[in-house]
């Protein structure tokens, strides 16, 4: 009978968070992350389908809230001025998660595989974002531009983010990057 | 003994091209692309390492040149100005292969494993074109956010070409494109 793990989901993902960046994620099994956080295998596939959905896990709820996002934001808001509200607005959940999201990009710049579905990742992320936006009445190429350069922006910030310690503020690394995508695409 | 075979290359890829768009990607044999082009498999390997090949064998080339663009542009040109006068100065490639990258693209479109393929190929240029820009002396993230901004420029300007039968010139597409994204970008 199945025993309740008080904080099972997180202890298995800091397990295994930990255990890719000490062994590599190739060298890494189930049986090693459940063992690490004092759980079964059995467990670890209660909440995670496979090795990669331990880093993978959180890329519906960020897309969902991203979109709905993007689809409250008043009618007079530019499309670009709504992705950005909108990316600025995960600045809470990631600032949670510092420790986490260093490790985690970590892990995903050592592996060809992860680096490859992360790219997926954004891809559909941006896909959704212009699907809203052609929703709220906006025409392509606009749309599909305006959701591309919403990701360039996120994933610049992002690395700004993780890269310097001294940057805590999120919100204000997506405005900062979009003002850079601004300066760059006007060829300053 | 082989023998020599006029446009065996040319040959392969439309025999390919003709049948991933009849039959499906999945379901066409190198056996058969061989035989629709009058050729040996052993043909076939002499010019692709499989069949997805035939589709993404271009990409080293077209990175190459873009890159050697970037890389000869005068040092006063400023960086968005240097990508998007090397996307500009692939419209003639792009313009001699028009029905090759219509088909090209439908069959990339209705597989998702080559669309992941696809994605892996854009972004890899991305990263040879910010590496580059990083050479001419440009700082992050300007590097990167301007080789993002270049290749969503590039995929749309691609779209309206391949799309938009009246569409003939790509350099133009890409003109447009780069000036729809600064809109956007602007908050327009």
């Amino acid at each position: 009978m199945a025993r309740w793990e008080p904080n099972a989901r997180e202890r298995l993902q800091q397990a295994a968070l930990d255990l890719y960046g000490e062994r590599g994620f190739e060298q890494t099994t189930v049986a090693e992350i459940a063992k690490r956080a004092g759980l079964t295998e059995r467990t670890f596939f209660r909440y995670f389908a496979d090795k990669p959905e331990v880093l993978f896990s959180g890329a519906g709820a960020l897309q969902e809230f991203l979109v709905t996002l993007v689809a409250q934001a008043p009618d007079s808001t530019a499309p670009m001025d709504a992705i950005a509200s909108a990316l600025e607005a995960t600045a809470g959940f990631f600032q949670e998660r510092r420790e986490f999201s260093a490790q985690r990009q970590a892990v995903i710049e050592a592996n060809a595989d992860l680096r490859e579905r992360e790219l997926i990742k954004l891809a559909t992320l941006a896909s959704a974002l212009a699907d809203q936006l052609r929703r709220r009445g906006v025409s392509d190429p606009a749309a599909s531009l305006t959701a591309d350069a919403g990701i360039a922006v996120f994933k610049t910030a992002f690395e700004r983010w993780i890269s310097e310690p001294a940057q805590q503020d999120f919100a204000k690394l997506i405005r900062e990057s979009l003002d850079e995508l601004r300066a760059v695409t006007a060829g300053k």
